[in-house]
């Protein structure tokens, strides 16, 4: 587990160390996998993902951010990263087999990436989306709904930090986040 | 309901709409009722409380607030409420009889202020407590434990608010807060 | 502020304290005030409304639960409350202005009872919905932002009930809720 | 990452999946720790402790949990379990060193338990609590501050399940729990 405050991070928002290690957990990742951070921001999801499977593809369509992926991977000196500078779906054609997809970021695309996806996803593979919109929500849960190929599930998490504010303990809000996982049962 | 862009505010923080809702509600005030917000604040629940009962004493400690009390009663043009600045559980005791007590901060005096509330609550008076910190929710529970002459319910309450960001909509989290409200069976 | 223990409950899901007196608020009731509670079930938010303007109209297309809003009306002893047994938005076309509606259930029909609403509501009118599913509310926001003459707003609610277990509190967490709010600005 | 489902369970209250994740997580276990978990239960902590360490410790005072981490230890085939079936704090002293310590249940001995486990705890070991309670929150919280060997981090994380009710997404909300994590930076 990595501490929020060890990443390099600009003014790219980041997922926050709990959602993280969540969202690795449900990603299942094993050693010999190939994985796919779609909107990787920061890269945090891709550096913790690096370190569990074979080779890790960083999709991120913004140049700030790719520059701060880039300094992370240097960072925590992890050599299985290979960054896609690309709006998903595109730049997904670029890998041949997918046992992993987190998608951390859609940008309004998110029917098509996971169109684009499913396309490469093997059986057995996993796919994690941490959605903060409703809207992102919706769609995933529909779209796997009408896919008997996948198993998933939902959750909503609400992390709030306790805070020590002079002799007492305040507890301060973070967003509210889903996460919905899936596993592909068949092609 | 008043919306919380109508209250005058400065930099004191301001219980939220929904919190004022939830917590005048507990009071259950009526047209007769003498009540007290402890820890005034900008006076937004003096405000709320004010409009529904004989008189309300808004007691503060901190001299920006109290002006912004003073303020917010002229623009809602409110004449039962009488402001004692004073840390309390001072200036508690220039009140006789209290039918309704609310609690929203105690600056660390908590059970001095419910210890010298209780010399004045009559019976069938009602307590509400809002608690920001873990450490006064403990307190207002243990000391109303502590009295078989209350009967008391707590809740902890989180409040999203869905904000439109371009063409979707995100949580964003506003800090949790309990709220502790009792009713005095008895002398 | 009624206890949920007050209400005559069958096996029909009752709208809990908090969130029934967050949402009687921001309908903002008025004395001359016609309301309409569509998805009645208990009649719960029934009653309370009915506690603060002209007139209710409760909607229910569930025998049960008709009969349970009958037996609260009664209990609650008021007069202004008109049920109708039907399933929304037929039923509708009875009432020929509307100041306040609530939608507590739409039972997929969320669209239809909305636009039938809208025929009715006058300029100034409000409109509360508590959505329990994501589906609803998001079809809530959808339909007030495709009209210019709507205002609204929108939170998630998250209630904990502090409960007392031998010598300890225990959060015990009720189910979240959306409350979707919206003033009709114009016709 | 182990399903809940996976588990044998009985009446004995078990830590759900992803709260297990977080424990987990933060007890930064490696190849060569000795683990404890204070108030085993199903022993679901148990197990997921012993695939990332050493030796893991499982400390209950209750014989039914006691059967059922057995059965637990049985099902995944992990050989470095121990079973202390006895009250915390008793028990603890069987152990040397411990590296990582979870506690999951403290029976209302949590100061002595947290008093046994420092005399045990190596310099960079890590102490992670659940606290389903306000007041063990707040022991921990005020035990941890008054030693300045510790640094700490506290949560509190609240999860919603989103289940599919026929054509629609609901959200059931599981209990929170407040996560304490510790580090012990010198002895």
């Amino acid at each position: 587990m990595i501490d929020d405050g060890e990443f390099i991070r600009g003014k790219v928002p980041m997922t926050k160390q709990e959602i993280r290690v969540l969202t690795i957990a449900k990603a299942r990742l094993t050693a010999d996998d190939v994985a796919v951070d779609v909107g990787a921001g920061t890269g945090s999801l891709t550096i913790e993902a690096a370190m569990k499977c074979r080779k890790v593809y960083a999709l991120e369509r913004n140049a700030d951010a790719v520059e701060l992926i880039k300094r992370n991977v240097e960072k925590f000196a992890v050599d299985n990263v290979e960054i896609i500078y690309e709006t998903a779906p595109r730049g997904l054609d670029r890998i041949d087999r997918i046992d992993a997809a987190i998608i951390g970021g859609s940008g309004g695309h998110l029917v098509d990436i996971l169109n684009e996806i499913d396309q490469r996803l093997v059986t057995g593979g996993r796919l994690v989306l941490n959605c903060i919109t409703i809207q992102s929500a919706s769609t995933a849960l529909d779209w796997l709904r009408a896919r008997d190929a996948y198993e998933h599930n939902a959750i909503q998490v609400q992390i709030n930090r306790i805070e020590r504010v002079g002799r007492v303990d305040m507890a301060r809000a973070l967003n509210p986040i889903f996460i919905v996982d899936a596993v592909k049962r068949r092609l």
